[in-house]
């Protein structure tokens, strides 16, 4: 697939790790990333299933959440060595902070990554990345097929979004802190970070790869696009 | 000062090092440390003038707010060093993570760091040091008196704030992102984090340092309380 | 417990994680730990249904084996994490290799780690740590009962050996790596080590965790017991 | 000389450093490196003269074969230097484990190393840099021409081995755990680690290095091949 | 510019950094390095106002030099993060060894740093990093136009030196070790490594960059040559 | 024996590994270094006969001295690890830099380390590592009796030295520089290190144990007492 620019994309965990490792799914995924001549990709892991095992378990010993979001990201770490084995480029460890991520892309033109620290949700990490590599877009492969203007479970009038700029995002985001709606798409730090960089998140549904491919073609997909403006 | 509880304190840039070092001040702080029989004590120090001035100098060359970050989290630990150094405990280098923070207060009784990756504050990082360490209370030194129910600058009618909750804590904070207010004094990555460990957060101007030894000492204060309910 | 000595302890993942984790099963493990007062305990904990997992969905994408057994390594430093919340010391992270784990030792009284380089299975990890810090005893929580003289899946007749020395261990083990039987209970490396250093074995069956108590009260337990000798 | 596929020699520490260096012999030896046009060479040296003298040298104050090791292999660095320097490749540093070896051939096409861990030998190093780099050829330079089928010094009529298969080293190499022989030529785990990485191992003496020299363009070499079928 | 030897330039804190951070002086000085198609380049930084300012302050709380070695230190890579940006290289880090350095120079062909450790100052440095790369040119820009065969402010005949060899070079600097005049321009260890490595130097006043540029074209310029023979 | 003050000893190679490794003289002098309880002791390990012979193999690969140097850091970090055991120390690792050893300190009362980097000899190491730890004894076993006022090998009558100030150390030491002598009984830095920190070096040859001894006690001794005054 001819496409001229870096990009990084954040892969849930829910798709690479929906309640086990889900071998098709990589296939697919690597065979899209694969087919792609970008000059520079990062690559960005969820936790998925085993995070929430893990993190269950071991609430049964502690609640220290610090230590909670520890195991976790081990967990999305798991996950990425995976996806890293799924692209063929397994010579180097899974980066365990983004300094050690930029570094590696001097080296080899695709990177794999999971989280880094207590803190950061991987969402946070993906566009930390862009931002270090000067790269402006973000492909954000979730769980939801579009952010809504409202919460849809108790409006299911809510309008879908296609596009909208960071302050909007903001609006929406922000009203589950206060209890006003749980209508969180990604977490604010994320958003702050790919404002200030100006940095373009288009988040969709993972499962649909064929639509991934059309957004990473610039075609039209379906999902909802943050304009850095 | 007979103090039995472990407490973390950020101490903004502002109040170490306003347009330089501020000998004095540091001074002053580090004989209230060293008269606390706390059993463990953290101070995360900001980053104040020399982190400004080298943040700006650089802006002169690139615009990547990532590395932006990473010298002002630089000059932070200047600081931090310099705070080290007051309370006569210059073995251990200033931790560049919360994880080393921790090590070291497995070693030391007293830690002394500045910031650590870029899209954490000092802030961010007083708490989630609190939270690792299982400390409930920390201390923010920061420069202004109280959290006020309005942007006071635009508002002098604006009514101080002595207690609140979490919730209302990101009522008032979150305003700064939509626009509606620039009435931010905490990060919202910070906020969360202390709400989800119940870390209570006592906020004060850090100049007035006897104000902070009365809060250290359980006794009224000037300043807001954001409480862990 | 009373119980002087300084020991090692080697969980199998078929233990602590036979098909998810098993949460019951740490509490119980954990409670003993807990109850003894020995100078100084390692414990090396194996990877079971999650190493399976994540092995067997990464050969979808590579047959490369020293990487392989760098994700097994992984999921057993998962497991790993979970004991180690189980014993309510959470300060230091999982050590990544022997040295570490014997700096850990100078902090900390117990220690919990999981695998450390691909080629040396966690069996080898317990008695390298062992030797490092100079203990005598390593037990070993498997999921066999004993060791048996012949294979009894093949020689039903095959009798149980209670204890043995370290030639006769060689002579049973070795036997697995000709083709002659799959009678193989633990790897040469680990037994080498263990016999050049003089740390006698004591195998059993994980499962029945007061059998285990009894061996580390020094009572009748069953199981096999590799004698330094 | 023509030579396109990468390989791994385990070189001996009796080679490099039988009474002291032997500059002659690594002069010769790296005359043959650099003729060489093979993408990637890894060079794992062996400890001989030094790692002997220090390793008795400190049974005079412990007997923890866990540090023992580690000297001993603190001495193969040392052997590791001079052979780096002498093939002109001083830029990187020894690597100290596997990976790093891994990471370093990403930049450089030539590594040393000497030792990782206690526990391994230099022969079981240079099979699992092999097998993670994806290397399929070993050449072992020792202090025997050949394997034979039982050992020469006690049975003078023993027969050389020209080629075998794994199964065969296997029942050769493991007489010597059981006391039915000393006629262990490669440790078990590097025999295992090759058999499972189908990795062909050459061993011959290393003092010829013409022969050597053969055994690289595939010619006839006195030696034994273990085949990886 | 064409320029075809790789070299080492110290730049002096007094340069970047003569009471704050100098940015015109950045931006011209960045501008030459940029127009030179040297292979390698090394730019080694020192510390300046803002080293002095840390320096003084942390004098107040302890008088321990290896410590305050160490913070003038992390002021020089203060000033090497800013100097690294003038020339649009961030993604490595500020290398905190020589090591570090010479393989950043594997992947990258300029690189910035400061001081390293405690007891070597950033001439030394700048002279270790020539001497482990094989470079046999350094740039000393400095605060004085020349070296004086005595002090220039006791002896207002003083002759200036455009040229000397390094036996002559000790002869003038040592003076000022046994109080026999305060002339010293540089520490003997760098005059020492720079001896024993046959590296020239070329120290000159850092303010008159047109000079360093015709210095670097090999044409005359106003300052002193350290001859190595 | 009853020594309270902490101290450092910079044994020489060429007491420790004149030849080969001298096991008797380690015993004797670990046996001093057990007797003595002084709070904190640092042993600083030079490289003897190994650092010479890796250090003259490898010239004839290269003349590069800064990896000339690093070979024979690397061989006093053997004779450093021969010292440990004989103490009986063996947990930690060899520290690799003074700030290590600083941290070692805050963990175990006694360290021992060899080099650190290309410049620094291990005479720099011992008084930087006092200077760190704020000790103010550095005892330096040597290969010489005593310090004199000219070199005695040329002047037969040159007088010894009992005891004198840095001036006077100064003037004598940097005759060598300048070609008026081969008298430098210690390398400048660490001169002027032990000078600007305060540092009392005591200069003896290092075979007399007994005299070492004596120098421990504060008892008159055979060498030469620099001053800090």
């Amino acid at each position: 697939m001819n496409f001229m620019e870096s990009f990084v994309v954040s892969v849930g965990g829910s798709m690479i790790n929906p309640s086990s490792v889900d071998v098709e799914y990589i296939k697919e995924f690597s065979k899209i990333i694969k087919s792609v001549d970008a000059p520079k990709i990062g690559i960005v892991v969820g936790g998925g299933q085993t995070a929430r095992t893990y993190v269950n378990s071991m609430k049964n010993f502690t609640d220290n959440d610090f230590f909670l979001d520890e195991i976790g990201i081990m967990a999305t770490r798991l996950n990425a060595k995976i996806v890293k084995s799924s692209i063929g480029k397994l010579e180097l460890n899974i980066p365990e902070d983004v300094n050690e991520a930029v570094k590696q892309l001097l080296i080899e033109d695709r990177i794999v990554m999971g989280g880094t620290v207590p803190g950061h949700t991987t969402d946070t990490v993906s566009v930390l990345l862009a931002e270090a590599v000067g790269i402006k877009k973000v492909y954000n492969l979730t769980s939801v097929d579009r952010v809504y203007e409202d919460d849809p479970k108790k409006n299911p009038k809510a309008k879908a979004i296609e596009t909208m700029n960071y302050k909007e995002a903001f609006s929406i985001s922000l009203k589950s802190y206060t209890g006003a709606g749980s209508n969180q798409f990604m977490d604010s730090v994320a958003l702050l970070i790919a404002m200030r960089s100006g940095i373009e998140i288009n988040l969709m549904h993972g499962k649909d790869l064929n639509n991934f491919k059309n957004a990473l073609k610039g075609e039209k997909f379906i999902g909802t696009k943050i304009r850095a403006d």
